[in-house]
Protein backbone atom coordinates (compact mmCIF):
# COMPACT_ATOMS: atom_id res chain seq x y z
CA UNK A 1 0.00 0.00 0.00
CA UNK A 2 1.30 3.61 -0.72
CA UNK A 3 1.71 5.29 2.71
CA UNK A 4 2.35 9.02 1.35
CA UNK A 5 4.76 10.53 -0.86
CA UNK A 6 7.94 9.78 0.36
CA UNK A 7 9.99 12.42 -1.82
CA UNK A 8 10.07 14.96 -4.81
CA UNK A 9 13.59 14.41 -6.93
CA UNK A 10 14.21 17.48 -8.06
CA UNK A 11 17.32 17.71 -11.19
CA UNK A 12 19.56 20.55 -11.36
CA UNK A 13 22.62 21.91 -12.84
CA UNK A 14 24.41 23.66 -9.90
CA UNK A 15 23.26 22.19 -6.31
CA UNK A 16 24.71 25.33 -4.27
CA UNK A 17 22.82 28.04 -6.30
CA UNK A 18 19.82 25.55 -6.05
CA UNK A 19 20.22 25.74 -2.26
CA UNK A 20 19.97 29.23 -2.37
CA UNK A 21 17.21 29.57 -4.01
CA UNK A 22 15.08 27.33 -1.75
CA UNK A 23 16.58 28.76 1.18
CA UNK A 24 16.20 32.33 0.28
CA UNK A 25 12.98 32.74 -2.02
CA UNK A 26 10.86 29.93 -0.36
CA UNK A 27 12.26 30.15 2.89
CA UNK A 28 12.73 26.46 3.27
CA UNK A 29 15.76 24.70 5.61
CA UNK A 30 18.66 22.19 4.38
CA UNK A 31 18.10 18.91 6.16
CA UNK A 32 20.85 16.85 4.50
CA UNK A 33 23.21 16.09 2.12
CA UNK A 34 24.63 12.85 0.75
CA UNK A 35 26.42 11.64 -2.59
CA UNK A 36 25.06 8.53 -4.01
CA UNK A 37 28.19 7.05 -5.96
CA UNK A 38 25.96 4.54 -7.71
CA UNK A 39 24.21 7.43 -9.37
CA UNK A 40 26.79 9.66 -9.57
CA UNK A 41 24.49 12.39 -8.32
CA UNK A 42 25.54 14.66 -5.05
CA UNK A 43 22.23 15.70 -3.35
CA UNK A 44 20.45 17.82 -1.02
CA UNK A 45 17.61 17.12 1.25
CA UNK A 46 14.33 19.97 2.17
CA UNK A 47 11.73 19.20 4.34
CA UNK A 48 8.56 20.54 3.08
CA UNK A 49 5.77 19.10 5.85
CA UNK A 50 6.78 14.82 6.18
CA UNK A 51 8.03 15.26 1.87
CA UNK A 52 11.68 15.71 1.70
CA UNK A 53 12.53 17.42 -1.61
CA UNK A 54 15.87 16.01 -2.64
CA UNK A 55 17.75 18.03 -5.28
CA UNK A 56 20.12 16.28 -7.68
CA UNK A 57 23.25 17.57 -9.35
CA UNK A 58 24.89 15.09 -11.56
CA UNK A 59 28.54 14.31 -10.21
CA UNK A 60 29.42 12.52 -13.91
CA UNK A 61 28.43 12.98 -17.70
CA UNK A 62 27.10 9.50 -16.92
CA UNK A 63 24.96 10.03 -14.15
CA UNK A 64 21.10 9.41 -15.55
CA UNK A 65 20.79 12.85 -13.86
CA UNK A 66 23.37 14.26 -16.47
CA UNK A 67 21.03 12.62 -19.46
CA UNK A 68 17.61 14.15 -18.15
CA UNK A 69 19.12 17.72 -17.77
CA UNK A 70 20.52 17.73 -21.60
CA UNK A 71 17.15 16.36 -22.42
CA UNK A 72 14.47 18.05 -20.60
CA UNK A 73 16.55 21.16 -18.67
CA UNK A 74 16.26 21.83 -14.85
CA UNK A 75 12.72 20.07 -13.25
CA UNK A 76 11.17 17.32 -11.22
CA UNK A 77 12.78 14.32 -12.61
CA UNK A 78 10.60 11.34 -10.17
CA UNK A 79 8.54 10.94 -7.23
CA UNK A 80 8.76 8.60 -4.77
CA UNK A 81 6.28 7.01 -2.73
CA UNK A 82 6.76 5.64 0.40
CA UNK A 83 5.49 1.64 0.97
CA UNK A 84 5.37 -1.24 3.47
CA UNK A 85 5.90 -3.99 0.81
CA UNK A 86 8.04 -3.11 -2.12
CA UNK A 87 7.97 -6.50 -3.48
CA UNK A 88 4.13 -6.63 -3.79
CA UNK A 89 3.88 -3.21 -4.73
CA UNK A 90 6.13 -4.00 -7.73
CA UNK A 91 3.69 -7.26 -8.40
CA UNK A 92 0.55 -5.03 -8.57
CA UNK A 93 2.30 -2.75 -11.17
CA UNK A 94 3.05 -5.38 -12.86
CA UNK A 95 -0.07 -7.10 -13.09
CA UNK A 96 -1.68 -4.15 -14.23
CA UNK A 97 0.60 -3.91 -16.97
CA UNK A 98 3.35 -1.66 -16.16
CA UNK A 99 6.87 -1.96 -17.37
CA UNK A 100 9.12 -2.35 -14.43
CA UNK A 101 12.84 -0.79 -14.45
CA UNK A 102 13.49 -3.17 -11.35
CA UNK A 103 12.15 -6.23 -11.58
CA UNK A 104 13.93 -6.94 -7.62
CA UNK A 105 14.02 -3.90 -5.65
CA UNK A 106 18.05 -2.77 -4.73
CA UNK A 107 19.06 -1.09 -1.82
CA UNK A 108 19.20 2.79 -2.29
CA UNK A 109 20.02 5.59 -0.29
CA UNK A 110 19.51 6.15 3.69
CA UNK A 111 18.80 2.22 3.98
CA UNK A 112 15.93 1.70 1.80
CA UNK A 113 14.46 -0.72 -0.85
CA UNK A 114 13.87 0.97 -3.53
CA UNK A 115 12.71 -0.19 -6.95
CA UNK A 116 11.25 2.17 -10.58
CA UNK A 117 8.91 2.11 -12.67
CA UNK A 118 9.04 2.89 -16.22
CA UNK A 119 7.60 5.93 -17.40
CA UNK A 120 6.58 4.78 -20.45
CA UNK A 121 4.45 2.95 -18.30
CA UNK A 122 3.27 5.59 -16.12
CA UNK A 123 1.94 8.49 -18.23
CA UNK A 124 5.11 10.35 -17.80
CA UNK A 125 6.24 10.19 -14.44
CA UNK A 126 9.09 8.73 -13.57
CA UNK A 127 7.65 6.73 -9.93
CA UNK A 128 9.98 4.67 -7.32
CA UNK A 129 8.60 2.61 -4.91
CA UNK A 130 10.81 3.23 -1.67
CA UNK A 131 9.98 0.76 1.44
CA UNK A 132 12.20 1.31 4.98
CA UNK A 133 14.01 -2.16 5.84
CA UNK A 134 12.80 -3.72 9.15
CA UNK B 1 5.69 29.88 6.04
CA UNK B 2 5.85 26.96 3.62
CA UNK B 3 3.70 24.23 5.63
CA UNK B 4 3.73 21.31 3.71
CA UNK B 5 3.12 20.30 -0.47
CA UNK B 6 -0.55 20.40 -0.75
CA UNK B 7 -0.77 18.68 -4.51
CA UNK B 8 0.95 18.09 -7.78
CA UNK B 9 -0.25 18.58 -10.86
CA UNK B 10 0.37 15.60 -13.47
CA UNK B 11 -0.52 16.74 -17.06
CA UNK B 12 -2.77 13.97 -18.75
CA UNK B 13 -4.10 13.49 -22.18
CA UNK B 14 -6.65 11.04 -20.95
CA UNK B 15 -8.24 11.58 -17.76
CA UNK B 16 -9.97 8.07 -17.67
CA UNK B 17 -7.07 6.51 -18.81
CA UNK B 18 -5.00 7.80 -16.08
CA UNK B 19 -7.36 7.49 -13.49
CA UNK B 20 -7.46 3.37 -14.29
CA UNK B 21 -3.63 3.71 -13.96
CA UNK B 22 -3.37 5.38 -10.55
CA UNK B 23 -6.27 3.17 -9.60
CA UNK B 24 -5.20 -0.66 -10.82
CA UNK B 25 -1.33 0.12 -11.10
CA UNK B 26 -0.56 2.41 -7.83
CA UNK B 27 -4.02 1.41 -5.77
CA UNK B 28 -4.72 4.71 -5.21
CA UNK B 29 -8.76 5.84 -4.52
CA UNK B 30 -9.69 8.64 -6.47
CA UNK B 31 -10.79 11.40 -3.85
CA UNK B 32 -13.02 13.79 -6.33
CA UNK B 33 -13.35 15.58 -9.65
CA UNK B 34 -13.61 19.31 -10.48
CA UNK B 35 -13.88 21.35 -13.68
CA UNK B 36 -11.74 24.33 -13.62
CA UNK B 37 -13.47 26.49 -16.41
CA UNK B 38 -11.07 29.26 -15.89
CA UNK B 39 -7.92 26.71 -16.85
CA UNK B 40 -9.46 24.81 -19.60
CA UNK B 41 -9.15 21.16 -17.32
CA UNK B 42 -10.73 18.82 -15.97
CA UNK B 43 -9.38 17.02 -12.71
CA UNK B 44 -9.38 13.80 -10.89
CA UNK B 45 -7.94 14.18 -7.22
CA UNK B 46 -6.42 11.15 -5.50
CA UNK B 47 -4.59 11.56 -1.95
CA UNK B 48 -1.11 10.18 -1.19
CA UNK B 49 -1.04 10.53 2.64
CA UNK B 50 -1.54 14.23 2.90
CA UNK B 51 -0.83 15.36 -0.44
CA UNK B 52 -2.83 15.37 -3.38
CA UNK B 53 -2.16 14.35 -6.55
CA UNK B 54 -4.12 16.42 -8.68
CA UNK B 55 -4.64 14.82 -12.87
CA UNK B 56 -5.10 17.39 -15.00
CA UNK B 57 -6.66 16.63 -18.76
CA UNK B 58 -7.24 20.22 -21.03
CA UNK B 59 -10.74 20.95 -22.05
CA UNK B 60 -9.57 23.02 -25.22
CA UNK B 61 -6.63 23.57 -26.75
CA UNK B 62 -5.61 27.18 -25.84
CA UNK B 63 -5.53 25.24 -22.29
CA UNK B 64 -2.15 26.02 -20.45
CA UNK B 65 -2.00 22.25 -19.94
CA UNK B 66 -2.77 21.70 -23.68
CA UNK B 67 0.01 23.70 -24.51
CA UNK B 68 2.56 21.96 -21.90
CA UNK B 69 1.65 18.56 -23.44
CA UNK B 70 2.25 19.54 -27.10
CA UNK B 71 5.56 21.19 -25.62
CA UNK B 72 6.76 17.81 -22.91
CA UNK B 73 3.91 15.35 -23.34
CA UNK B 74 2.73 13.68 -19.91
CA UNK B 75 4.15 14.67 -16.92
CA UNK B 76 4.70 16.25 -13.79
CA UNK B 77 3.17 20.46 -13.98
CA UNK B 78 3.89 21.89 -10.87
CA UNK B 79 4.39 21.47 -7.51
CA UNK B 80 1.90 23.70 -5.22
CA UNK B 81 2.84 24.42 -1.72
CA UNK B 82 0.59 25.16 1.33
CA UNK B 83 1.60 28.40 2.80
CA UNK B 84 -0.03 30.64 5.98
CA UNK B 85 0.24 33.76 4.31
CA UNK B 86 0.61 33.80 0.42
CA UNK B 87 0.92 37.86 0.37
CA UNK B 88 4.30 37.53 2.55
CA UNK B 89 5.39 34.46 0.67
CA UNK B 90 5.38 36.13 -2.96
CA UNK B 91 7.03 39.15 -1.30
CA UNK B 92 9.97 37.04 -0.09
CA UNK B 93 10.49 35.27 -3.26
CA UNK B 94 10.06 38.43 -5.05
CA UNK B 95 12.67 39.94 -2.48
CA UNK B 96 14.89 36.68 -3.78
CA UNK B 97 14.73 37.90 -6.88
CA UNK B 98 12.18 35.28 -8.27
CA UNK B 99 10.19 36.41 -11.14
CA UNK B 100 6.12 36.22 -9.79
CA UNK B 101 3.37 35.21 -13.04
CA UNK B 102 0.59 36.49 -10.11
CA UNK B 103 1.83 39.73 -8.45
CA UNK B 104 -1.03 39.48 -6.69
CA UNK B 105 -3.13 35.80 -5.22
CA UNK B 106 -6.81 35.03 -6.93
CA UNK B 107 -8.83 32.70 -6.05
CA UNK B 108 -8.36 28.67 -7.39
CA UNK B 109 -9.89 25.49 -6.69
CA UNK B 110 -11.17 24.75 -3.32
CA UNK B 111 -12.01 28.09 -2.47
CA UNK B 112 -7.77 28.91 -2.00
CA UNK B 113 -6.07 31.96 -2.41
CA UNK B 114 -2.99 30.86 -5.13
CA UNK B 115 -0.30 32.34 -7.16
CA UNK B 116 2.50 31.09 -9.09
CA UNK B 117 6.00 31.93 -9.31
CA UNK B 118 7.76 31.80 -13.14
CA UNK B 119 9.73 28.80 -13.97
CA UNK B 120 12.10 30.91 -15.56
CA UNK B 121 13.28 31.55 -11.86
CA UNK B 122 12.41 28.53 -10.12
CA UNK B 123 15.42 26.18 -11.50
CA UNK B 124 12.77 24.72 -14.07
CA UNK B 125 9.92 23.82 -11.71
CA UNK B 126 6.27 25.49 -12.03
CA UNK B 127 5.89 26.40 -8.46
CA UNK B 128 1.94 27.54 -6.79
CA UNK B 129 1.79 29.05 -3.44
CA UNK B 130 -1.74 28.27 -1.97
CA UNK B 131 -3.29 29.44 0.96
CA UNK B 132 -7.04 28.37 2.74
CA UNK B 133 -8.80 31.64 3.42
CA UNK B 134 -9.77 32.28 7.01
Amino acid sequence: MIQQIDHLGIAVHNLEDSIEYYEKALGLHLHGREEVESQKVRTAFFEAGDVHIELLEPTSPESPIAKFLEKNGEGIHHIAFRVDDVVGQLKQASDAGVRLIHEVPFEGAANKLVAFLHPKSTRGVLTEFCQEKK
